[in-house]
Parts: C-alpha cells; sequence; structure tokens
C-alpha cells in the first residue's frame, strides 16, 4: 500500500502523546505487524500491585492501531472502532511485549489482533489478548468515526 | 452486601496509581454504580487530538471495576476478565464523564457496562459504551485470575 | 432515512431463512428499534435442556440487525462486522423476547444493542445482553465487508 | 484432566439438539481443541443468499464450548460467558469448518478462541474469528452461572 509504512507509523507515533506519557515504544515495524515494549513503573500499577487493566487495555490498543497504520496509503487515518480484551494472567513483571497484527485488511476496515506478554525473569508470560476492528479512512478530521 | 461499600471503594482508589496518572476522579458511588471525571489535558491524546482510545478503554475499564468493587464484601477482590469498548464518536472535550454500573451481580462475576461522556462548552456527549466481565474472588493473590 | 422502513424491514425478514428455520418473529418495529419473539421448542436446546447460546447469540444478531435495518435508505445493506454477547443467565422459559436498538446511527456503520429476555410463567428474566457493530453499505454483493 | 474426555465430549455432543438441528458434526476431538464440519443449506442463509450471521456465531460458539469440555473433569459443565465474533468475509461456500481450542484453561474458566473456514470449489477461506470466556463449573444445574 504505502512503500513509506515505517516512516508513516513512526510518524504517527511521534504525535502521540499518550503512548509516550505510558513509555510505550515500538522496536519492531513490519507490514502488518508491529511489537513495542514497556517498562514498567509504579505509574501503571492497580490496587494490587499488578499492571493496571487500562495500561493492558492501552496496549492493546496500540499494537493493533500501528498494526494497521503499515497497511493504509499515506494520509489514510486509522481509528479505533471497537476493541476487545480477554484478561488471561494477571500482569506481574519488569516488561510488558506487545505484539499486534492485521488479520484482515480491508477497504473500510482492518480487522485486528494484538497479545500481550509479560517478562519477568527473562520469562515470557501471555498475559493479554485482543481483537478490534479499525476503521480506515480518509483524512477528513470531522467524519472521523464515519458519523 | 458490604455496608462499608463508600469506604471499601475510595480504599481501591487510593491505592491506584494508575488512575491518579490519568488524573481520573469519582465524583459519585452508589451501590452497583459509581460516576468519575477526568479533566482532559495534552497527555490525552493521541496522534490527532482526540482522547486516546487508550485513556477511553482505561476509564471504560475503572467506571465497571469500581462499580462491581461496590457490590462486594469485605476483602472481596475484582479484577477484569474481559472488557469490549464500541467507539462511538471522537473524544473532543475538555473533561470525560464515566459512569460505570452492574447490569447483573453474582457469586463468581459482576456484568457490569459503562458509558463515557465528552463534555464539550457544556454539552454532554456519549462517545464510548463498554461491557465487560469483572471477576468476584476472595483476596488470594496468586489465584487473581482463577488459573 | 426511508419512510417505508416497516416495509423495508419486513422484506428482509421474508427472505431470511434461517430466522424462519428458529421460528423467530417480529412482533413490532419502529425507528431505530425492534422487538421479537421465538416461541422455544425442543429444537432450541443444549445438552442441558437450556436454550442453546448459538440460538441467543443468534437472536441478538438478527435484533441488532433489523433495528438497524429500520435506519437505512431503501436499497442499502446492513451486514454484521462483529458481535459481543454477554450471557447473564440460563435461558430457561417457554418463550425468548429480543429487543434491539441502534445506540448511534453513522454514515459506514451503525453501533447497535440487542437484550433478550426469558418468558416463564408469565415473568419476564434479562438473560443476555449484546452489542454490535452494524456495517451499512450500499448493494454491491460483491463488496459485502468492505474487502 | 480427563483421560476419557473423547467420549465425555461425544456425550455432550450427543445431546445437544440445537446442534444437530443446524447439522453440525464434530470431525476431530484432541485435548484443548475440535474440528466441526457443516454442509451448508438453504435453512442457514439470511436475506442476501451468505451463510447467516447467526449460524456463525453459533458455531463459534459451539467450536469453543467443545473446546473447553475436552479439557474439564467427567461431570464438570461448561458454559459459555461471554463470545465476540468478528466477521472478516462473506460466508459464502457449500461448507464451513469450523475449529476450536483452549487458550489458557483456568479452574474458572477457559478462555477459548475458534475460526470459521467457508469451502467453495476446494478452497477454503477464513470468514470468522471468535474469542470467549468459558465458564467451567462442577454440575449444579442451578447455579449455572455462577449467580
Amino acid at each position: 500500500m504505502n512503500p513509506q509504512y515505517r516512516e508513516y507509523v513512526q510518524l504517527k507515533v511521534s504525535r502521540n502523546r499518550f503512548m509516550q506519557q505510558l513509555g510505550f515504544e515500538l522496536i519492531e515495524i513490519a507490514e502488518g505487524q508491529v511489537k513495542g515494549a514497556l517498562i514498567v513503573g509504579e505509574m501503571h500499577e492497580q490496587q494490587n500491585g499488578f499492571v493496571h487493566g487500562g495500561v493492558i487495555s492501552a496496549l492493546c490498543d496500540m499494537a493493533c492501531g500501528f498494526a494497521a497504520y503499515s497497511l493504509v496509503a499515506e494520509g489514510v487515518q486509522v481509528f479505533t472502532v471497537e476493541l476487545k480484551v480477554s484478561y488471561l494472567r494477571p500482569g506481574i513483571g519488569e516488561k510488558i511485549l506487545a505484539k499486534g497484527w492485521v488479520l484482515k485488511p480491508g477497504k473500510r476496515f482492518h480487522f485486528c489482533e494484538s497479545e500481550l506478554y509479560a517478562v519477568k525473569d527473562g520469562k515470557e508470560v501471555l498475559i493479554a489478548k485482543a481483537s478490534a476492528t479499525m476503521g480506515v479512512i480518509d483524512d477528513k478530521v470531522n467524519d472521523k468515526y464515519g458519523g
């Protein structure tokens, strides 16, 4: 779709303040898939000392969204239509790895999935799995959600 | 279930670092329902200047979770089994209001829902709707996800 | 959108073989909402004698879909992008009532919800709640899923 | 968990009237995964001649549920807590293949996934992907949903 897809994804990353706030960074960008990492800190915890479910859902959303951005033309926007996250295991570890990919691309939406792994003492454990419908739309901001 | 449910929810709020990090606060706590608010800042934005989908999913999760905590006995823990968020409209506004409630309580899980409203120039617009299965479990941390 | 929306929904109902096979019938059609009923028979049961989860998900899908059809122009097609069903209580009763409505209409999709009630001895009990993204598209069959 | 898991799954299949009504049959049963097939007939169609979304959600539910039954002890029951289905492509073909597996087993729930393939002229096309939370519970019928 876009030979400069890596640069386009990086552009979107560079403008994403909430992603920076969380401390999430992409470490691999390929066609239709991305991988990212987050170093877990105190600010990511919920009341019991685990990584908060809201951090997990945010990482799932970002991994799906950037995977989708790797499969659209320059200037085309991606937005989340809906996201479902299954919380398989508690988020315990020093680092979270997030993998996102496009399961089925389309003209109107890309169906995406993502998986999160908690890394503790060098071992990776799958902690969450998500599926998302990502809308794909030309850059008309006021029409962002198809309304 | 718990005559001190307000104090129990407040205890959970006070320990929730990610909630504080986001700037989300509860403004009403009743049996089986809560209401909260977040003042939108730059740190909550995604690449197009709207409130990030990850902020929205996190608020939906918190609203469902604290509603569930209002309907359990002291010492019982609530954890998110799964969460689905529908992004109805873009998040544009100075403030986000989040309402969460228990649709169907149970011994093993509380089915919960939440709605988010963006407040702009005094007008509230529904921007997201979520449904979640919240697990309910006695406080055995290592058993947190029923595994 | 379509002053003849009732006739358009009825047309879609008349062509829906699986709906007839199940025995599901619409009993009310209004703008953006429908109501239907199914008389429970042996064929609807799963292994424990309750209404099968697949019957329940099918009714949730139909209630959302026909509600969406009531808010599109003549000749426009509706298709399910995704559907999530929460099974709140077991399906026990002589009849199932299904209510579907459009939560947020749009040019590209209608976000819909549906609720199912089991009727037993004259009492209605909420047994399932669903949310769905319904795609809205002009009648180009080969493009049905936006691919 | 259960050395007789194949027989236990077959027992559940034999009592499942809705499954028989649909014409869905299991063709492979292994630990934590099943495969089934449905010959498409007129009764499975929706208004545009494709396999109905309700048939698809029912097959996704069954594939997840029987996969879960292969990983529980004799006498333990499995029930659907929630199910989400993404409709990737239209259901066009002579046959539908359904694969279901347990992504993460647990004491209280098994997180499951399923994929449906439409077979047309000998070619298999992925048409749907589902995720489900399957409750696992000792055989107390009145407590079926944990309420």
